[in-house]
């Protein structure tokens, strides 16, 4: 049985004419943990749904599978109690994944950790992108809406985050939902990754948040040469991006954007 | 030298009459590795500035500190490279912390990991909060233009998120921001544990963000009583807010708001 992704409850509302009980609907989060070849790699909070695609999106985003194919993924039901048994996903490459303890764990113990560090590491592990196909001005405008018109969770919640695949001529071709910013790209990047749609080049990313570093980090994984961003970059995600050869957009309001990185037509 | 809160810099912008070359300003996002008595416990993105209150306030939150009084909290300057030094810091008890291996740590690697699970776990280690004094639903809908109007990092940047303490007359005591808004509640955590302010079981914590689990667990292991949120909660929020015994406030809008748990008065 797949965990509910929204769940109902009753709420007491405040409002211009008093208080009133209602219901409401609230977004689910769940601890996910994410193994990769029987070792554990992440916990996330995350919206259940697309489990798979998150850990093997997570999986790809980090390096671990550089070089080596998905030979099985599989919900871990290591416990006697039903209701945990779908929140352990193992990503497994029967050992051709490139070592034993990947190389970027989530917790970098490595000493004087700095934004300069962490780029000079991504800039070792990933090359430069192609100078990315420009989208137009028009497309780009266009994202929002096209997605929120998909964001069924949002619709219900209004507290989740989506990110979805958008082709050149605007189509939008993939759109997750995640509590988490960063799992509702995993998921897009997984799903790619399954299907063997990486590097997606000539796509966009876009998200409906902001544009932290580990976004642009996970977009440049994916070899996709564009992201889209409702709100603001962080000053690292630009220069990440820009080392990147990405083009990156930010403030998508209704007519309005800011290129940040690269160009749109 | 302290590392900037913001950058300055150009980007093009698109709108209503073609595009332009401006300035922008834009949040800095830095790695900071958070070491409790020599043991690296998390590495988080953060905007730099009250690192030492983000580092003592992760330490706190998480239960590293049960027991035991920080003796100190110093920059590990370990590196010659003067751009990362500011990045490490240490909290350091003189061994006298739960132990030498904290009980929980950023990644939990336990097996059929849960919502419930994790709850459990969090039951266990903290007592359910003191029926909190019910702050006036006036003042819990005035927190957010009062915190609003001291949130200067998001005023030049529009990316940050914010964590205030407020008491129940609606005075704003602290505020810190950053990016992400686990960091920014730790913060405030944080600089109430140098002040041995905790627990803070009279007060409010405002919170511009959505309110996840990990809100909820913060708010709770700092002993407040009340969590006021502009955006959504989660499931897991609600639920966990309800085993605390906390007053869990969500949607807070102009003269709008929804009560999740508790009550206001």
């Amino acid at each position: 049985m797949r965990a509910a992704r929204s769940a109902k409850i009753l709420v007491r509302h405040h409002g211009a004419s008093g208080a009133i009980r209602r219901p409401d609907e609230v977004i689910v989060e769940e601890p996910m943990e994410i193994r990769f070849d029987d070792l554990t790699v992440a916990t996330t909070m995350r919206t259940p749904g697309h489990d798979y695609e998150l850990a093997v999106g997570f999986c790809h985003s980090e390096g671990f599978l550089e070089g080596a194919a998905v030979k099985t993924v599989r919900y871990c039901a290591v416990t006697s109690a039903g209701e945990s048994e779908f929140n352990v996903v193992s990503v497994e490459t029967d050992g051709q994944g490139p070592g034993a303890v990947p190389r970027v764990g989530p917790v970098n113990s490595a000493c004087g950790v700095c934004g300069s560090t962490q780029l000079d590491a991504l800039v070792e592990r990933l090359k430069p992108l192609h100078t990315p196909t420009a989208f137009s001005v028009e497309t780009v405008a266009s994202m929002a809406s096209s997605v929120r018109d998909r964001q069924e969770l949002f619709d219900k919640t209004g507290a989740v985050h989506a990110a979805a695949l958008v082709s050149l001529d605007g189509t939008v071709e993939l759109v997750r939902e995640d509590i988490g910013r960063h799992n509702a790209l995993d998921k897009v990047v997984g799903r790619l990754a399954l299907d063997r749609g990486l590097p997606a080049s000539d796509k966009a990313i876009f998200v409906s948040s902001r544009a932290s570093y580990e976004m642009v980090q996970k977009t440049w994984a994916a070899g996709v040469g564009t992201l889209v961003a409702v709100s603001a970059p962080s000053a690292l995600a630009v220069s990440t991006a820009t080392r990147a050869g990405m083009t990156l957009v930010g403030f998508l309001r209704d007519d309005t954007l800011n290129v940040y990185s690269g160009s749109i037509s």
